[in-house]
This record gives C-alpha cells, sequence and structure tokens, in this order.
C-alpha cells in the first residue's frame, strides 16, 4: 500500500495506548485521512496462545474503525466471550482476556505472518477492511519486546501489565530487539520526505509506549530532523495519570509526577508541549496550555485542533 | 494418563465422525470407563488458520462430554459464532466452520502440540477436563492426512469435504505419512495384553474414517491377533450412507452401495458383523441384522448391546 502524497502535508503521530488512539482519532476527524500517519507502539507486543497479540496497534485500528469498546478501553465493542469461558475449562491460560471478535484478528495476523507477510503490510491491509483511512504504522516490522525489572526479576511486559497487574515494582525497563530493529521503512520515509507539518507525541505512557519508538536505531534522529514541530502532550492532568501505571511507575523510578518530568524524558526532541492547566511547571520546552482531558469524541478532536494549532505556530 | 485394569475386559472401538461417535457414546453408556477404549481416526486432521484441527477426535469428545451439538452432527451445542463473523470480515478463511467455544479446544491443542506435547496426551488432558471416562486415543501421534484424486488431482481431504462438499468424484483416496507413523503405543499395548472382549469397527465411512486407522502399520494385524472378535457394524441402511458420502464414493469408486462392499473392505478382519434388515446379501462374515439406526440415546444403548452380545457369542 503506498500513499502518493501531492502537495499536502503529513501529521505525524506516535501512539500507545488508549490515550493516544483518543488523540490519533481527534487528528483523525479534522485531517484528510492522507494527512496522518500514525506510528505504534510494538514493545507490548507479545506471543500467547501460540498468537502473536499487537494490543497497540489494535487499539489504535479499532479506535480509528469505530470498533473499539469505550467501557473498557481495550478490545472491540459488542464483543463476545465464549472463546475465553471455553478455554478456561480447557486448563489454558485466561489471564489475558481475548473477546471472539478480537480473536479473529490475532489469528488471522498470525497465520499471515507465519505465511511471511509483515506486520506493516497485514496492518495497512487489515486497516483497509475496517475502514480506517489514516495509515497506522508499526515502528518497525522487526521484533521488539519491551521487559520489566522488578525485585523478582526480570519479566515480560504483559505480564507485568496485565497478569501481574502493574503490582510489581518497576526497577528498570528494556526494549528487547531494539537495538538490531530497522525503522518502518515507510515511516522513514515519510519524515525524509520535506512535507512533514507536525509530529505529534500523543498523551501516552512515555516509557512503555513512546520510548519503545524513539528506542528504534534512526528513529529519534530522523524525527528531530524532519523539519516540522515536535508537540507532544503530557498524559498528566493534575499530577496524576489519566490511565494506567504512568504515575505509579514514576514514582518507582524516582521521578516526580509530573509533565515536567515527561517532557524531561524527551528532552531537546520537543519543540514544543501541551500540558493541562496547573502542570506547567518547570518545563524547557514553549508551552501551550490547555485542557488535555479527552473525554467526549468533540474533546477529542478538540485537543486534535490545539495541538496542530500549536504546532503551527511553532514552525 | 494410563489406566491399570484389574481384572476387567476392554472393548476397543475404532471410530470416525458422527455415525462412531453415536456408537461410542452407546458403548459408554453400557460399559464402565475403564472397559472401553475409543481409537479416533486422524487422517481427516488438518491445518487451518495456523491451528492444528482433529474433527473426528473433537465429535467423539464432544459427543462423549455431552456437548455435542445434535443439530449440526459437528461441533458444539450452546455455540456463538463471532469469530467466524468477524474472520470474515477480515479476510480470512471462512469455509471451515469455526465456533467460538470449539475454537478454544484447536487454539489450546495447537499451542501444547508446539510445546511439544503428543496428541495422545492433549487428548488425554481434554477428555479428562471434558469430564469423559473412556480412552480416546489417535490412531497414532504421527502426522496422517487424507488425500483425495478427483480429475483435477489431489486435494486435502477437508478441501473435498467441507470446503467443495464433496462434489468432486473421488478416483482414488491416499493417506499420506500413513506408512511411516507409528499407531499409538497406549493402543498397540492394549490389543498385545490379552484382556480385548471385542474389536468394534463404528458405522463410520470405511475410506475415510476407518481404513486410515488400518493404514497405520502394525494396527491391522495387531486387531486380528488380539484375540477377541472383530465385529463391523455397517453404515449402511436401506442401501444408503446414514450421512456423510460414504454411498457417493461407493459409486464412484465403483462399488455396489450395500453392506456387502463394506464387508468387503474390511476382509478377513471381520469376524462379525451387524447389519441392518435387507442389507444382509452376500457377505462372508457372521451376521447379526438388527436395527442398526441410531437417532436416539436408547437407539445407541441399544446397539452398543446388541454388538456386544453379538460379539461375546463370537468367542
Amino acid at each position: 500500500m503506498s500513499h502518493v502524497l501531492v502537495g499536502g502535508e503529513l501529521v505525524v503521530a506516535l501512539s500507545g495506548g488508549v490515550g493516544g488512539a483518543k488523540l490519533a482519532l481527534g487528528l483523525s476527524r479534522i485531517l484528510p485521512a492522507e494527512e496522518l500517519l500514525v506510528v505504534a507502539n510494538t514493545g507490548d507486543d507479545f506471543e500467547h496462545l501460540g498468537l502473536t497479540i499487537c494490543p497497540d496497534i489494535d487499539t489504535l485500528t479499532y479506535a480509528l474503525a469505530g470498533l473499539d469498546n469505550p467501557a473498557t478501553g481495550w478490545g472491540r465493542r459488542d464483543e463476545t466471550w465464549s472463546f475465553m469461558e471455553t478455554i478456561a475449562t480447557l486448563g489454558g491460560a485466561d489471564w489475558f482476556r481475548l473477546g471472539d471478535r478480537d480473536l479473529a484478528l490475532h489469528v488471522e495476523r498470525t497465520r499471515r505472518l507465519g505465511a511471511g507477510q509483515s506486520l506493516s503490510q497485514i496492518t495497512a491491509d487489515v486497516c483497509r477492511r475496517l475502514g480506517v483511512g489514516p495509515r497506522v504504522l508499526p515502528m518497525s516490522d522487526d521484533r521488539v519486546r519491551t521487559r520489566v525489572r522488578s525485585e523478582s526479576g526480570w519479566i515480560d511486559f504483559q505480564d507485568y501489565f496485565v497478569r501481574q497487574q502493574c503490582r510489581p515494582v518497576v526497577q528498570q525497563l528494556a526494549f528487547t530487539g531494539a537495538a538490531d530493529a530497522r525503522p518502518q521503512p515507510e515511516v522513514m520515509a515519510a519524515l525524509a520526505g520535506g512535507n512533514v507539518r507536525a509530529v505529534v507525541i500523543c498523551p501516552s505512557n512515555p516509557f512503555i509506549s513512546i520510548e519503545p519508538i524513539l528506542a528504534v536505531p534512526g528513529l529519534r534522529a530522523a524525527l528531530d530532523n524532519c523539519g516540522a514541530p515536535v508537540v507532544a502532550v503530557s498524559p498528566i492532568v493534575d499530577g496524576r495519570a489519566v490511565k494506567g501505571p504512568t504515575a505509579k511507575m514514576m514514582q518507582e523510578l524516582g521521578l516526580p509526577v509530573s509533565s515536567a518530568s515527561v517532557a524531561a524524558r524527551y528532552g531537546d526532541l520537543l519543540d514544543g508541549y501541551v500540558v493541562d492547566a496547573g502542570d506547567a511547571g518547570g518545563i524547557r520546552a514553549k508551552l501551550h496550555v490547555t485542557s488535555t482531558l479527552m473525554t467526549t469524541l468533540e474533546d477529542r478532536e478538540a485537543l486534535a485542533r490545539e495541538v496542530l494549532g500549536f504546532a503551527d505556530r511553532l514552525r
């Protein structure tokens, strides 16, 4: 699948899980499809029940297709659970909840990966079939796996995140395979194309959603050198993470739970930073203060507009 | 899983699909669990969507567990179809209908096979978990695959059977891998144990259900030499097959559609043959004529009693 851009500019968004998918959806609703490219974290992909599962790609895809489950924040809406009920009776692993409809994507993706298709190809085809207009691409077609070290040693990310429900105290994170991973070529071509309007770092967990993307050799430099402003949206609102273990991780890693801590992680990469009122202290990047909480669809669109407007003013 | 028999005798039943599972269920209801061993055909096993699917083992297991779907003759009762609906929207193959509950067994079995467990181990564990008392064992833990030759060449059995709904005219059958397959060791040990009461060849399609079992080197001889009478139940009633392509295949292979044709396939292996009234002509084995149609649960039990009583008289 190739997109030929004639004249139009491109917004490149980096996204992890639910928060990222919310802003990506907002961006998708205010931009023509061909002007948005979303780069998804694959560090929390994992192999489970013999299937390759890509939670962040799927959260993005379902959100952009309008198939996401607003009640859970993961999986699909109108889901059924017969598979999960049954696999428990067979002694299979049931700690990672896979709905019957969601499962179809994992089975079909695993089959196609086994047949030699790349994750990018599969993701593009799934997006096309589900009616997703913007490009969604993995940060790499090579395998990168986030690992978490706690006092009981190194464990896989989903073991930490889902099976142990983020209970272990995080001492260190590693992105296994990242050093040898090749950045997704279409992403690199887009960044080198000279027509990037803005790079948007979505309000995802910096440690487990964005840093795996930045750890792929060449990607951070390509973002830095693409000629467009790099603008992040802080995932911290009122000194707390909107969702997930971001705040708990920051505490465990000895960092203040603040938007400034997140900005410090991104360092010189940032040209601008969008923060919620009350979280604006101690940040070196240019700031745009606005409400960053995305509850409704209108919130998502409004924040997307604010972020792009701010980025345009930074050019 | 091992069964230690103290004194009791053993009925060994060979079974393929639905007809076989019906009689196996009848046998399971009139025998103590430890006195029944059902040997399942694996020739129609296949790999689909990256999963290893074992239709005959599963039909047997579900029937013996009371989980079979009486409306379809395959799959599970109380089934849902979200997976199948969704995989079609993703461009995945939907010609082989996999219910959400049924799918759990295929996913878990495939995972365990990948982890090095044998099909026998997996089947025994699934039976235990689903409350199936009698032993169900595959004819072999090695891969045997039935192939069908028609005028358009050789195709996989499930391609013929399900995808093309038995439309191709069968010219020849082959059991790929059978010549190198090792018979399941527990089956061989049981047959060599000197305490077999009867071998029952269930009313399954001889060409695609029973002959793959007999094609595993050593199995036919072990059945022949186990010291117990071998009694088959004809799958033909009133000159027609009760279910499936048996009659169509017989015509295409140039055989009369009769119980005698089936008996001729089994040849000297048979000591006795149970046929429906009106299908008793031209058969060399000792005959027992009775109603072989199994509609109700009582029919299954009654036929099982008739078959065992007949076998006992042949000893």
